[in-house]
């Protein structure tokens, strides 16, 4: 039945797509999770009970046992922790005020592997750089002593795109700075809000480049600086850091399954990152991406039993580094894989969905496709698809599935204080659970319901 | 002429509003002040140039002198400080953390002259009340040595009166708590936004109640606590909060004046506060206020000369009780004054006009009303008038105007870290400047252009 199923998607993506009704149990299955609480519950338990869950902390560990208990009484199979080892970074205080010519104090906070200022701070004077491009340029002796200020501004994209572009200032930022022999270095946030919420992020200082204090201002408090500097006086900063490098942890992933009927296809991975920043909840990055997959795989494990097992996988360590997914790849990268797919940009609706299933899959892409529409999701591209965790998978070869969320709004809380539950809309949440799981449903090969004899 | 032209506007008002022009001087003058540029010169200035400036500080004494230059750069005449004594209260460190069941922190501020806890902080039971009036109910024992949480959510209201409603909890909250011997008293702020920017306030402890460490905790920390509390388990907050009076300090008024034809006339008091809270740079309260009575006041001068003097009066110490008020009338409340008015409510528009002119003056308030209409200002009451630092005066029966402003969404930002420059909207910021221009032109009994023979 559900193998009828599937060839009736695949020759329905044939004919014009809006003339196609779905079939019905896909139609079942997607209206249904429009009225989803799952993954409301999923988000609400994970960052109420754990909050904040930095990487390799006892917090993140906290989060895995919360994670192990919850997937087992959703009623998932096999729940279990793959643990791998890491350095471990932990913020400390984190201070700042200009002290001339117009003494106040600036919101801050340190980027990730953030060198310490001394413990009780350090002064110098400060050099602004409109972008990362104008401190590459600097003569080292603009720079030597001093504290680099880098305001370099990103505009919203709705897809997220302006991120790998702008954050060149994080990424590349510091180690420039440090280089040019910067005694620390201050860059307006990676982010699109104007709240008094710098956005933390990691930056790995390069090989052999000495680590020097590095933050992230406000928005607010990256354009304040920069009126000071418009001024034309000397400006001062003092800045207050005290993050520091704690040694060896330990992080993991969370696996659960949906046992397939076939015991010998290959599992749809659908995966989220289970650690977050620390000054927020990690509510949209990514309790959101994690409560998603979990309550798609749920909805189709409480239909019946699907073709393909479903395997969920809540890497770890994903903010400082992508290591769970290393740690995945290194175990798993050889095994056969089916499809791969990540939530991880916020809980806004998806808006489009890539495919890479290679070109004997092209129909059910097409299929895929199709089923999404009612949703409003539009068709992408089929030779592409991505996600933090799971890119090096699909590089390798591995098939891929991209559903795209609306990434205009990430930004403003990405990375920040703000990024709590209240930001997620329920209605938001439900359409990406819909689309999951659409998506489950069509590329698991069909759930075979639990009982016959309904239809 | 001038005198012409309030008859005129006296006489229309008896007419249907809207049949009648406005005469030509003060529709110029209304035009050309919704181009000002006035307004965020000096919100720029002093938000920039000063930054944050709470009662009784250094930065306070900084923002003094600075506006005693610009008012005097701007050309107004006899530009001055009285100065007062006050006691000064300063903010320490402010942090805080559920230790059980869920440890992770939480977004703090202190309250105006919290207590302070150890220098290694405090931790206890946190005890829950969903509004202040529970709190009161709670019978003694249910609080003591326990930290007291009050979660009184306020809903927004576009005249602000649920600040006074709701804000309750956070003046009596503290003395009820203590009373009641509680270890510490947090409350949810008195806001209405969602961000991780707690609002400070003042609040003072009733005579012979012993100080406790006060805070107020973000909305969506409060939020995230109530969840906590509602799984039913004993929850314990660390809180580590260092504040202290510091003795005796000074503040002042700043004063200026737009002299009069007439010099026996009584002034026209416009009047904001300088003072701002320390987490902020006191954008919308109140820079903008004392940003918009500077800026129509120059339209005055520049165009001529008023009948009556403009006093511009930019309090001090408003945040901590009123006390610029209080100092200012205790020197100046037996002088007549023909009308006083205080901008303090944020930078949206202007959208409704109340007055207490007394019975003798009602031409003049209609004729207020019918001037201000083409700004999209509606007519109030002609029986009620105030503002933070003038309403002692109006109520000793000095005449009164109120310009209010729309305040719904001005508790997203009061008190927060986030009530800076950007928030203010250089549009609706001109809208104020042309209602307060009309206000002048009309109030101040008209002006003589300096130069003759133009019309």
């Amino acid at each position: 039945m559900t193998r009828t199923i599937l060839a009736a998607l695949l020759a329905a993506s044939a004919a014009p797509a809006s003339a196609q009704p779905l079939p019905p149990q896909v139609q079942e299955l997607q209206q249904a999770a429009l009225q989803d609480d799952y993954a409301w519950d999923v988000l609400e338990g994970l960052t109420t009970e754990v909050g904040p869950r930095l990487a390799g902390t006892e917090a993140e560990a906290r989060a895995r046992d919360w994670a192990v208990r919850k997937l087992r009484a959703m009623g998932f199979s096999n729940a279990r922790i793959e643990t791998f080892a890491l350095p471990v970074w932990v913020r400390g205080e984190e201070k700042a005020w200009i002290t001339a010519p117009f003494p106040q104090p600036l919101a801050i906070t340190a980027l990730g592997n953030s060198g310490a200022t001394p413990p009780q701070g350090l002064e110098g004077e400060l050099v602004g750089f409109d972008t990362i491009d104008e401190l590459i340029a600097a003569p080292d002796e603009a720079v030597r002593g001093k504290i680099v200020f880098v305001d370099h501004a990103m505009p919203k994209t709705q897809d997220g795109s302006s991120y790998g572009q702008f954050g060149r200032a994080r990424s590349e930022g510091p180690s420039v700075a440090s280089r040019k022999g910067a005694a620390a270095i201050v860059i307006r946030s990676i982010g699109t809000d104007y709240h008094r919420n710098p956005h933390t992020g990691v930056q790995t200082f390069a090989p052999g480049v000495a680590p020097i204090p590095a933050g992230a201002l406000s928005i607010p408090d990256a354009e304040q600086v920069q009126r000071i500097l418009k001024r034309g006086r000397a400006v001062r900063l003092r800045l207050l850091m005290t993050p520091r490098q704690t040694g060896t942890g330990q992080s993991g992933n969370v696996i659960a399954e949906v046992p397939g009927r076939d015991p010998n296809a290959a599992p749809v991975l659908v995966g989220c990152h289970l650690d977050s920043w620390d000054l927020g909840t990690g509510a949209i990055d990514d309790g959101a991406g994690c409560a998603i997959v979990a309550a798609a795989s749920k909805r189709i494990m409480d239909a019946g039993r699907p073709l393909h097992p479903i395997r969920i996988v809540w890497f770890g360590a994903e903010e400082v580094g992508l290591l769970g997914a290393k740690d995945y790849k290194a175990r798993h990268g050889t095994e056969p894989h089916h499809a791969l797919a990540e939530s991880d940009f916020g809980a806004d609706r998806v808006w489009k969905v890539d495919s890479k299933l290679g070109d004997a899959r092209e129909a059910e892409a097409k299929a895929l496709q199709h089923a999404l529409r009612p949703l409003g999701i539009v068709p992408g591209a089929t030779n592409l698809a991505g996600g933090p965790d799971v890119s090096e998978m699909i590089a390798a070869g591995h098939p891929g599935i991209s559903l795209r969320q609306d990434g205009t709004d990430y930004f403003d809380l990405h990375h920040t204080p703000d990024d709590t539950l209240d930001k997620v809309d329920p209605a938001a949440l439900r359409q990406n659970v819909a689309a999951w799981t659409t998506m489950l449903a069509i590329l698991t090969g069909g759930v075979e319901p639990k009982r016959t004899g309904r239809r």
